[in-house]
Parts: structure tokens; sequence; C-alpha cells
């Protein structure tokens, strides 16, 4: 008997007929012996809706109450899944994230889980019944009041959960059959990898693949909680997140060391002209970007011109964050004496990611080859122990992923392979 | 500078734009210099649609579950109107039962209030902010699930919510201009009554007026909570609910003793027919009645006719929950040997309230005589000592209403007067 931890997402619970047909699939692997405890997001468009209802009221709502108005969404997939496999001949409960013992801190919109205390949980479990939690949800430990985890937050709330039950598994429910080594969107021939390492699912995560948020899978990571990423319409094995020491031992054979090839079109450049090239200037730059609340991803300088004592300065940002950071940087444009700021936001970035990926020369080469060969410019670049990162436009960018995803021969082989990179625009 | 509780209903807060409206109101009696608490319903057919979603899933819902789904309306409501009322400039802040200190007993779908600890409203109001709770939901002190207060729940929260913090009024908003002598749909000439007691308006509750919950009205003479009942649209006074010395004090005159007519059309009648005239039969019958969970109102036994030896027994309960009554009484038709059973949702109640209506003769004798004069044949008849009631046939009710209206002189002359009771139906 294992202990299961599954995650559902809207998609899967958008209306009352899968709502109900996600209830057979739970009180199947109820009868089959398991523990199981299930995390339900807000139903099909629920959120966006709320979100649009607090727009009519005005245009800057208090986050503690845009908090607890989101978390409306949660309480009503929850209290009817339950009422579905209750239905079903299973008992089942809802609990909210409070009463569920996800404790965050106090950062209404995008809280950190800092405990989990699963009491009921664990008691429901004692008594032989499923127990539900609200995805995306949490309260602060001192003053009991309800806080949300932002983008992808009901994939935290399961890992957590997992880790704080010592589930053996968490299984997060998509509409794809796991993670693939690129979008199918864009490579047909894209395969879905069996098994990826925890460290390569988080280059891919943070370089634009949806299948599972980032900090769901620092949170596997750091507790090394297996994380298995697949279809709700199929009983067919999805991916597989695992550490790497796990990932190798199965796999007897050298492992490739090329995992997939992301993408990611939701990121702008600000390119900052005729920067005086003097000693702290781009900690003061960055100063004033951070202060402006910005996330920076890639940051680029150029060699200064020695005629002129210039240089130039780019960095890419989420685009929600460009305003506030143009803003932000023209304030003090003055003090600064650069010569102007340029905003583009038709840029796309393409990552590949592997293990060992600098260790085996040679793969940069053949990356920016591919990419030579289909006619595409280079704007950044950026590298990590197991990714690069390349910046291209924005309408090349699906162009680059095929080049890449046919170079290192990921074409509908067998073998391991890289991620599902749907950036929803 | 006095402490408000001002409650809003569904109605009130149907759209963005209503909230928007409630918000300016609840902002104006802020800057007028009171402590404003403010208990929100949820907006419009929230509750109904909430209920229609878990019946699409199954048509017996777990009534812990169904509290949970239904308490998702009054987040969205509560957290919109803080919202709305930060943007108007005053601080407020949103609040569910269980961080509003409402604790219940665990009768799932109609628990009721056992303590009301506002530490958080009385802190919010110490620094100067709005508080807005949540209505019609607590929580169950031991193992903190989400309840539900059943209809009208939020009157009872807000009334609760008074006497918890001792407040100067509870302020109950509503539709209409406040209680009317008759519901003005079926009386043009019926008015508003400037103030009544505790007393009359339990029965007139009881008799059918909706204007107030019965259990708020209850609550509120239990712990002496003076209740103000006002349109949200206007700002003139409506009808004052107090304490039956404080509404003689405040009237030098001697007090009329009608205080208005109440009609009810959601009731049925069931009548036992041939039931052997022993002693401990009509127990019998009403343990049967009680243990299908009905709630009866009237009940009228004939004499027995001596010949036969046999009487019949009728009574009158909700129209709800005649199917499940009837079915009960028929399981034990053998055991009882009655000869059979009548069941009538065609009849209508008309309740004539006031002050010391026992002490005055002559006011039953004026009541049978209005209705006799207007055609109208008596069914049932029941008494208290500030109440007649009697059944009618449905399709005679609203004359009945009118002809007693007139005949107690309340048609548009100043004065006590009784209550709007509209059922709906």
């Amino acid at each position: 008997m294992a202990l299961v931890v599954q995650k559902y997402g809207g998609s899967s619970v958008g209306d009352a007929r899968s709502v109900k047909r996600v209830a057979k699939r739970i009180a199947e692997a109820k009868r089959a012996g398991n523990d199981v405890v299930v995390v339900v997001s807000a139903m099909g468009d629920t959120t966006d809706e709320l979100l649009d209802l607090a727009q009519q009221i005005t245009p800057l709502p208090p986050q503690r109450e845009l908090d607890i108005l989101l978390t409306a969404g949660e309480r009503i997939s929850m209290s009817l899944l339950a009422m579905a496999i209750t239905n079903l001949g299973v008992k089942a409960k809802s609990y909210t994230g409070q009463q569920a013992g996800v404790i965050t801190d106090a950062v209404h919109g995008r809280a950190r889980i800092v405990d989990v205390v699963p009491h009921r949980i664990r008691e429901t479990l004692n008594k032989g019944q499923v127990a539900i939690v609200a995805g995306f949800q949490g309260v602060t430990q001192g003053t009991n009041d309800v806080t949300t985890l932002g983008r992808g937050g009901s994939d935290t709330t399961a890992v957590a959960l997992a880790a704080g039950l010592g589930a053996d598994v968490c299984e997060i429910y998509t509409d794809v059959d796991g993670v693939f080594t690129a979008d199918p969107r864009i490579v047909p021939a894209a395969r879905k990898i069996d098994r990826v390492s925890y460290e390569e699912m988080l280059e891919l995560a943070a370089c634009g693949a949806k299948v599972l948020a980032l900090r769901s899978v620092e949170y596997a990571r750091r507790y090394g909680v297996p994380v298995h990423v697949r279809s709700s319409f199929s009983a067919h094995d999805g991916t597989r997140v695992l550490a790497a020491e796990e990932k190798s031992k199965e796999n007897a054979m050298e492992a490739p060391i090329i995992s997939g090839v992301a993408h990611d079109r939701s990121e702008s450049k600000i390119t900052v002209i005729g920067v005086p090239d003097v000693p702290g200037m781009a900690a003061r730059i960055f100063e004033v970007v951070a202060g402006a609340g910005a996330n920076i991803d890639m940051i680029v300088q150029n060699v200064s011109a020695a005629a002129t004592g210039l240089t130039d300065i780019s960095f890419t940002l989420p685009d929600g964050d460009g305003p506030a950071t143009m803003a932000a940087l023209t304030a003090v444009q003055g003090e600064l004496a650069f010569d102007s700021l340029q905003f583009d936001d038709q840029i796309g970035k393409l990552s590949l990611v592997g293990a060992g990926m600098k260790s085996h020369p040679g793969v940069s080469a053949r990356l920016f080859g591919a990419l030579r060969d289909a006619g595409i410019n280079i704007e950044m670049i950026s590298t990590s122990e197991i990714r690069i990162s390349v910046v291209t436009r924005a309408d090349s960018l699906d162009d680059a992923v095929r080049a890449v995803h046919t170079a290192f021969e990921l074409d509908g082989v067998d073998g391991e392979a890289v991620v599902y990179a749907g950036t929803g625009r």
C-alpha cells in the first residue's frame, strides 16, 4: 500500500462532468489499496473570472483581499470533488489550505510555504478516507490570514504535502502525457521523456516549460519527493522527475547528455545605451532595477569601446516587469549619465538542457551551428552547468527550436529527451 | 461616536456596481465618525448557482462539503466589498466567519451560533478600519470545520456580532423601507411601521414576514440588540425593533394593540383521518412526524364522534417536509390503524399580531367577522399571547389579508402597524 498525492489542475476539473471523471480516477486509486491525498486547483477559468470581478471594482485591489477572493475558487472545486467521490461510495473530505496545515509567510499573492502540519490529513487517511486539499493557498502563522502561492501554486502545494506526509509519489496530472523533448505544438517529432533529474527539470521549468511550476520542482528537489507528471486522460506512465543518481541508476547505459529544448516568449529585453564604463555602474543600474521589483534573467555587457569609454548593458526580464523598470531607469538617467534606453518585447529564448553539458565540448558549437544553418541570429547567450540559453527574435523562435531539436537528434528516437515547453503565447 | 453593525443582503451586492454603491454608503457611515462592522451575504444568485453545481454532481451532497462549497459565496462578496471601500480611501479588511470568531455547533447546513469571539474585529476597529464579515457562516470549535447557518443566516451573524461587540445598533439593509403593516404587494394601503417589539417581530417573522429571519430576532431579543430594518436605497428611517418597554416608553399615547397582518403560503396541511380516539395516539403520530424531520406548525384535532370512536388530526408543516412525512406516516398506517391520509398544499395562513391581544376581548370576533363578511372560510385556528393565525384556501389568502387589514383600521393611518409579509410565492 502506497501513500499517493495526486494533483489535478483547473482544466481537469473544468465542469461537473470533468469533476466526476476525476473522482472516478481517485476512487480507483483508493480501491487499489492506496492512501490517497488529492490537491485540486480552481475549476477552469474561475480564477480569471474572479480577477476580472476584482478589476471591475478597482484597478489596484489590496493583495490581502485579492487572496481571500481567489481562494474561493479552490473552495468550490474541492468540495464538489469530495461530493463526487463520496457519491461513488468512497468517503472523502475536503480541506482548505489552512485546515490542511499549509503555513506560509505573509507575502500575499506569492506566499512561500514555511511549514506543513498536516495533522487533519493524516487523521483522515487513518480513517481510510480520501483527503482533498485546496491547492494554491495557505495561511499565515500568527495572524491566520489567507494567502495564495502565485502561479503554479497548486503544484507546490502537492509537492509540499507529499514531503510533509512522506508520500511515496506525487502525481501531477495534466492534459499532456508528460514532459516532452520540446513543445509538440512546435516540434511534432518531440517525444515524451521517461525520466528527468530534478536539476534538469529545474532548468527546463525556469526556461519556459510550463508542465511543472519551477517552485514545485525546487521543493521536490530539496525534500527528495519523487514526482510523476502524467495525463489525466490515460493510464500510461508519464515522466518521472527524480534525483540524478536515481535517474542514472535506473538507466544502465550512459545517459545521453541532452534532455531537451525549452522555449519562452514571455520575456522582454531592456538595453541601457552609452553607460559610462566606470566601476560600480552596473551595480547601481541593477540596484535600480531590483528596486522596481523586476526579476532579471540574462545580462549581457558589451566590451567597452576604448575611444568613448562608454558601454551598453542589456538584460531580459518578464514582460510584466517592463514598464515599472523602464520608469525607474528613466528617473535616474541624469544621475547615471547614460545616453538612452531601449525596450524590446519581441524576443524569444531557446534553452538547451542536459546533464554535464559544460564537460562535453562541442555542445555549444553544435547549437550555434544549427542556428546559423537555419539563418537565425543570436542576440544574447547565457550558460549554466546544464543549460545553454540564447535569445533570438520572437518570430524566429519556432524555427530555432525545430533546428536545435533535430541537430541534437531528439526527433522521434527512443532515449532521454526534453521538456514540453509551451508558454501559452 | 457609535458602533454600528450593518448587514447587506445578496440583492444589495448583486454585481460590481452594487458593491461600489454599498461601499459608498459604508464609507459615509465611517466618515460620519462611527465604528463600522459590515456583514455581507453572497452576491445575488451565487448561492443558488453553487447549489445547482452540487446538484449536477450528486442529488445528496454530504452536508459538510455543501457548507464548504456555499461559503465560497460570501468569500467573494466580502473581499470585493473590502476592495471597493479601500478604493474610496477608507481602510477595510474582510474576515471569514472563522476569522471573525463566529463559533457554531456542528450541525452542518443549519448550525447555531454558540459563541462569538470577535478579537480580530475589535482590533480592526481599534485601528480605525472598517471590518467586513462573511455572513451565514461559522466554524466548529474543536474540529475547525466550516458551517453554514441556514436561511437568513446573515441576519443572525449580524445580530450575534452586534451582541458580541456591544454595538449601539444593528442595521439590516434590505430592498424595502422597513417592516410594513402587511405585504404592500397585496395591500397597497399598507404602512411602514416605525417601532415594533421583539415579541411582535418574532410572531411576524414566524408567520411569514420575510424581512427579518426568525432566528436573528430571537437572538436580538435574548441579548437586547437594537435592530433597525431599513432600505439600502434611501437614507430614511426604517423600522426599529426593540424591547416592549422601550417601545411603549417612546410612545406616550396608549399603543394600539394590533401591529400588523402577516401571511404565509409556504406550508402544507396533512390530515390523518379516522384515528382511533385512544390515549397516546396523538403522541405516537407526532413521534413519527418528528422522526421524519418535519417542523410542525399548527395542530387541530376534531372532537371524537362518539358513535365511531374515531377522530381526525390535521397539522401544518413546511411544504418541503411534506413528502418525507407522508411516507413516514404511510409506513405506520397498519400499526396506528387510521383510515387514510390527506395532503393539501393549497393552503394559506394569515396571522394577526399585536401586543396584549388575549387581554382585549373582541379581537378574534372582529377577525372572524371580517373574514365571514369577505366570504372566506376558516379551516384551522391557533392563537398565542400576541397572535391569532387562521388557515384559509391559498387562493383566498390575499383577499383575507386585505379584509383583515381594513377591519383593524390599519389602512394608511399613522400609528403602529404590522409587517411586510412577502413570501416569495
